[in-house]
């Protein structure tokens, strides 16, 4: 069971389609952008205010590891507000991203050669990291068909004694799915280490907040961050909360590993709680109309949407009536119209017949990404 | 051999000492910082300048998982200009911070249960990072005596099958000591992987700025930052030079646990190469200037400097004519006279009796501090 040898890593596969779109850009293409799960929203004012108010008083310096008190206290207070539950800030740790959430997350509360278990179509990079750190995958598929949500019965099934943890992600990439209020309530309750990465959280279209913490306060790891609802994306912000039994633990990680999360990005994301409700639901309106739009005109493709898609601005669509290799597919679709997707493969080995849509970008965009792919598919496939 | 429990994992002791220090701050009591390795200095107002542009002209998104090429291509020109190499900026990543270029380089260039040479005494966060990573840690003694060398010939000694990679610090944290460049030159010749923790490049008082890549400029992996040299701490920017045949494995690692380095610190990095001859040239007197006070000072208090720390900012003293638990030295100095010293605990097992002075402050904090240690010895010891 042991890794003896440094493990295979897949590349992201997203970035090297938005890196190929990137060199077409520089050659003067105009490239519309589906690929990457990057909103093209401009971050708040209120943020970008803070930001500079840092870096005018000169607030660069190392912070204290688990991050600035100010924004843990404004975390810990929005749980209150949101869903009144009591979140103490020593239990939240700030975070270079919510990719390294996810690190002090499995590195926390479980151990070389323990299984976690993922759940399919996953985030593209759950399973590398898994490997990375000398951990097992192993993989639980949902289907389109029971609107990709887990069944906990099925799942208990695969659980073993090797089974140590389990990544949830719910509003989820690739499909937009919030897992049920009774499905988190009932994997609370499981005996395994639930690591609940709740990134897209705020981005619901019809689906209402939520988070795993409101069922299990004590045990469950919550991972979250600044760069998809606040459009932070380059600014590496994100945090955890974490049960007080590993909060040391995690603590030790994070001085050894990162030493703190970036100090402008901390002081700026303070502004996020300041954002008028008004330009929260304007945000929410928008993505609404992308998304009703894109699988009004999917369906005129015979792209059809086969499930409800209620957040987090992805569609995953099955492209089967087009093709059987969707990374070939996206490669000639950036190729030949200039419109760049992202493979199913990048989710999943059983979803090559797959691509995912992200809709983070502007109602003109929309319309001009499916004008493209509904040229391509008649030009180039019918 | 394989580790099958969750690693302990230390403090990183002198963050721990920084809380301590800054809680009675806020209590309102004057602490004078000899402990974090952290420069005082502020920012190059052409670092600042840039990082204002980047936040006004919205450049805060995503970048390419290896970095903007900009800052790469400036890095490259630096090796050029500096030292005649031709380092293409094909192979530098840019990473949040030297430490995650640390976890890239062990990452690439290891597996699990291989065993990494560290010299002692060492970079608190090493053998942690190893432990982490399920790597295991073989440590190799420099004495005062030797001026803190390496003796290559002992340390071939200790080199065996299950030996995969050496990690070397030069100029070094704790003692401010360049390893000689013949043998760095060795170093590059063993069968191991060398990594080059080179962040305090640039920081010699007394030393030929230097680099292993002049010896070694296909294997070697090469690790620096703007934290030291540029005092961009809190800015979590860091990079990594890589051989060519490991650029691909780091950049999928580099995609998959961290995205990318924060996009404002990266554009704000390229105005370090546009500071002064004349303001880095300051920086270096300043630091003298307090180095030789400081030694001065000490050996009145019968605190000897029996080695030479021609860098880094730091000097590593031997108490052994005070304490034989510098741990417990540190809190009471803290606590009865308010100056934060570093415990040699956290650089190896077997510097109880040191301390880690750290002047990469004011010549005005660094007369305060002597003062207050020649104080508190006076008073409490002899």
């Amino acid at each position: 069971m042991t890794n003896l040898s440094k493990p295979e890593i897949s590349p992201f596969i997203v970035m090297e389609i938005l890196e190929e779109a990137q060199k077409l850009e520089k050659m003067g293409k105009r490239i519309i952008h589906f690929e990457i799960g990057e909103p093209t929203e401009e971050v708040d004012e209120k943020i970008i205010k803070k930001g500079l108010k840092a870096l005018k008083d000169k607030r660069y310096k190392y912070t204290s590891s688990l991050g600035i008190h100010e924004l843990r206290k404004l975390i810990s207070d929005d749980y209150k507000i949101n869903f009144d539950l009591n979140i103490e800030p020593e239990r939240i740790i700030i975070t270079s991203g919510s990719s390294t959430a996810i690190l002090l997350a499995i590195l926390s509360s479980t151990k070389i050669n323990d299984e976690i278990i993922i759940i399919d179509p996953h985030y593209p990079c759950y399973p590398q990291i898994i490997k990375i750190l000398g951990r097992n995958i192993k993989i639980f598929k949902t289907y389109e068909t029971d609107n990709y949500q887990i069944d906990i019965n099925e799942l208990k099934k695969i659980i073993s004694k090797k089974t140590k943890g389990l990544i949830v992600n719910s509003p989820a990439n690739p499909t937009g799915v919030s897992q049920s209020d009774s499905i988190l309530k009932k994997l609370s309750k499981l005996n395994i280490q639930i690591i609940s990465d709740e990134i897209y959280q705020g981005l619901s279209i019809d689906y209402p907040l939520n988070t795993i913490l409101k069922h299990d306060l004590t045990n469950s790891i919550v991972v979250n961050g600044f760069s998809k609802y606040y459009s932070m994306t380059g600014w590496r912000l994100g945090y955890i909360v974490m049960p007080k039994s590993l909060i040391r633990y995690a603590q030790k990680l994070q001085q050894n590993m990162f030493i703190c999360a970036p100090t402008i990005s901390q002081h700026a994301a303070t502004g996020c709680y300041e954002i008028t409700k008004k330009n929260k639901d304007l945000l929410i309106k928008k993505y609404k109309k992308n998304r009703d739009f894109l699988i009004k005109e999917l369906s005129k493709m015979n792209i059809n949407i086969n499930y409800k898609p209620d957040s987090a601005f992805y569609i995953f669509c099955d492209m089967s009536n087009y093709t059987k290799n969707s990374l070939n597919l996206c490669k000639d679709i950036l190729d030949k119209v200039g419109l760049a997707l992202a493979p199913g493969i990048d989710f999943g080995e059983d979803y090559k017949k797959f691509v995912r849509i992200s809709y983070a970008s502007t109602f003109s965009d929309i319309q001009k990404g499916i004008t493209l792919l509904d040229s391509y598919l008649k030009k180039y496939i019918k």
